[in-house]
């Protein structure tokens, strides 16, 4: 194996890393034997002149094995995790959980936290009083094997090399690279080990990725990864141009989530989106179950419920949620159909109003967030109510104000001018 | 100021650098503040992105001013100072002074280590016994001032940002960039503080820079960065493809220099350059002496002398280079002319042989070395002595002497079949 110097040249120049390069330098990272600033160099000659497919698995496989991958032999049947690539209101891991275990389909689900304008589910469950998300291996095997689920956060020996990496390349401008991305995502669910892996991949305004045929690369990428390393990959792409459902916030999301659960009225746009996902997956282990007979005959409900008490969490804390006071509301100036709302605006809205953070170690607002109250598509008049505020109050909501009336566009116009992707649910990957 | 991974994000996006950016981040990492992982992702990002000339001349301007600029304003005079770009057997400094002095010009002249195949005056100077190349700042000033010249290392408070992104570029795969290159070398120039600044630009096999176009580039940087800066600028581009001179190593080079200041015969492409660099160097501080008639009256020797003593050297210890010696010769196989000796080669053989130093921290052996017996241009004989070997011995020298017979050739051709660049001497940047 050439020495790192050379591996960082060889990449500098653009030559396909052959694996054991990649593992010499991954794995000697990890082993605190290549320091930080070859790692850097090397992260930016990668983000520069970027990898093949072939050198994408290898660093994959490289950083799944800097750590341990979860055995889940013990549990019976096809274990399945799911991924989102992360949007504004992206509550459906919540509820596809719960459906899938009420199917009978074990899911180990590892999830993460949020980072910049898009929330992340452990911060979501999180909301819920006394829910622990941190499981240690032999608990997340045993939950799975008592009830069919958990949602929890990787553990420390999940992909070491992902964390030290990440951590660097969010301080060396070498976050946007499509393999460094891949093979970060793909390093944590191949080291969960799930025997099928459903990807949600969003593109839009609201998303990583703000176009269709960079979220289709990556999603591809992403599937290579996952069959090279004997995983069942199951792709969906949807449009994060808007926000996904009412809700985008913490515990506004989680009530949105077991509302739809409680078969309450749900947004169709999300409500079609947890269908088609949950349906895909059950259908890909096999399994012949309804996954809109599982929400209606209130089987999911119960096994979200057994989900959260399993793990600490108590359901009636959701409720607090109705007896929280807004920090204000924005109204329509004019008359006509919503035809328009901004992910990305109402994403960092919500941020500012203390949902999300800004940098990794910042702590989140649990009950801060917003409502769309007008969707696109709604008739609206003047002093209609557009979305309601929650979180911090003072100056900053005056400006999450602006921000979000920015956000909503309102036209004369009927209802026909909507573009057609704000109401498009996912797709399976062609 | 936008923060460092603002920096970094916008010259990896390929985007032109302001000067308070470029100082920020070079200033930062001199202080402290900005870590060695995020220089190492900028410079990766710099060598692969380029900079413009000005981007490189605020580079230059932020490591000058990371440390202290040498004041030679109480020494009377236009103060030289000179500088090649490396190469095999370039021995010129030793003479170039002594002879720029002897006319009455004050040099200081800051010089480096060798580094890979190129040699050091430095390490070529502690080859005298006693010899001090760590001057502080005053004693500069002092010698200068009374003998005319010094030849010196750079104290620590010259461009110590140099130092710090020197050292990282040498493990990140980033050391062949014009612009950090340019910049490296300029910053300590011009923080030494002379008014014109003689640089030898090399190009060849032997050199840093191997084709005629890339030296020009360089060149014609080198020179833009110090006339940026207020310096009179002399730059010359000389061929090297073959050894300058017929010694490689420490203190053969300098035995080989003393020799040509003493009148001994010398090689005539390394007379003609010592000349042409020491003519033009003392026409441009507008001073009407002859560099023939100060070697030839002795009186560059002299000065020569006064140097060595004055730093502590015992002129007499050149003269052990007679009592040493060789580890080895090389022998011709053919009868013919020499046509070619690989620069190359040559420098990879002396440093097998220990003259040279493969990382910053090697030592070296100030007797090693190789002494070209047959020239390119030489009438040769099967059994005439091709080179011979000084320095380590065993089966080292058995692998020097076969790479040393691989850097000749020998033809039955005529002289004439010689390439025209090898007895080429210097030329005036065009």
């Amino acid at each position: 194996v050439p020495t790192t110097v050379e591996i960082i040249e060889a990449k500098r120049d653009g030559r396909e890393l052959p694996e054991d390069e990649i593992r010499s330098i991954v794995l000697g990272f990890t082993a605190g034997k290549v320091p930080d600033y070859q790692m850097s160099a090397f992260l930016m000659a990668v983000y520069l002149k970027g990898m093949t497919t072939a050198e994408t698995v290898s660093m994959t496989r490289a950083m799944v094995d800097s750590g341990e991958t979860l055995d889940l032999s013990a549990i019976p049947g096809i274990k399945l995790d799911k991924h989102s690539t992360g949007g504004v209101g992206d509550k459906v891991s919540l509820a596809f959980v719960a459906i899938l275990a009420a199917a009978g389909v074990p899911v180990a689900k590892m999830s993460g936290r949020g980072l910049g304008i898009t929330g992340g589910t452990l911060d979501k469950l999180e909301s819920i009083s006394g829910f622990q998300v941190e499981l240690s291996s032999q608990q997340i095997v045993d939950q799975v094997s008592s009830i069919g689920a958990c949602i929890c956060a990787q553990t420390k020996y999940i992909a070491p090399a992902d964390k030290g990496i990440y951590a660097l390349r969010d301080v060396t401008g070498t976050v946007e690279s499509s393999s460094l991305v891949a093979s970060s995502v793909m390093s944590k669910k191949i080291a969960g080990g799930a025997d099928t892996i459903l990807l949600d991949v969003k593109y839009g305004r609201g998303a990583f990725m703000k176009s269709y045929e960079a979220a289709r690369t990556m999603a591809l990428l992403m599937r290579d990864i996952g069959i090279a390393h004997g995983k069942q990959m199951v792709v969906e792409m949807s449009s994060m141009d808007i926000p996904l459902g009412r809700a985008v916030g913490n515990l506004i999301e989680v009530k949105e989530a077991a509302d739809f659960l409680r078969n309450a009225e749900t947004d169709a746009r999300l409500k079609s989106l947890i269908y088609e996902l949950a349906q895909k997956a059950i259908l890909a282990v096999g399994n012949s179950s309804s996954a809109v007979d599982l929400v209606e005959s209130g089987k999911a409900w119960s096994k979200f419920v057994e989900i959260v008490e399993a793990q600490g969490g108590d359901v009636r804390s959701i409720e607090r949620w109705n007896d929280i006071t807004p920090a204000a509301v924005v109204r329509c100036t004019q008359s006509g159909f919503v035809t328009d709302v901004d992910a990305e605006i109402i994403g960092r809205s919500s941020n500012l109003l203390g949902a999300g953070r800004a940098k990794k170690d910042d702590s989140v607002d649990h009950l801060a967030g917003i409502r769309i109250d007008s969707p696109v598509g709604q008739e609206v008049e003047t002093g209609s109510i557009l979305a309601t505020l929650y979180g911090c109050t003072g100056s900053t909501v005056a400006q999450a104000m602006a921000m979000i009336e920015s956000a909503f566009r309102v036209d004369n116009a009927s209802r026909a001018e909507i573009r057609p992707q704000f109401e498009q649910v996912g797709d399976a990957l062609s």
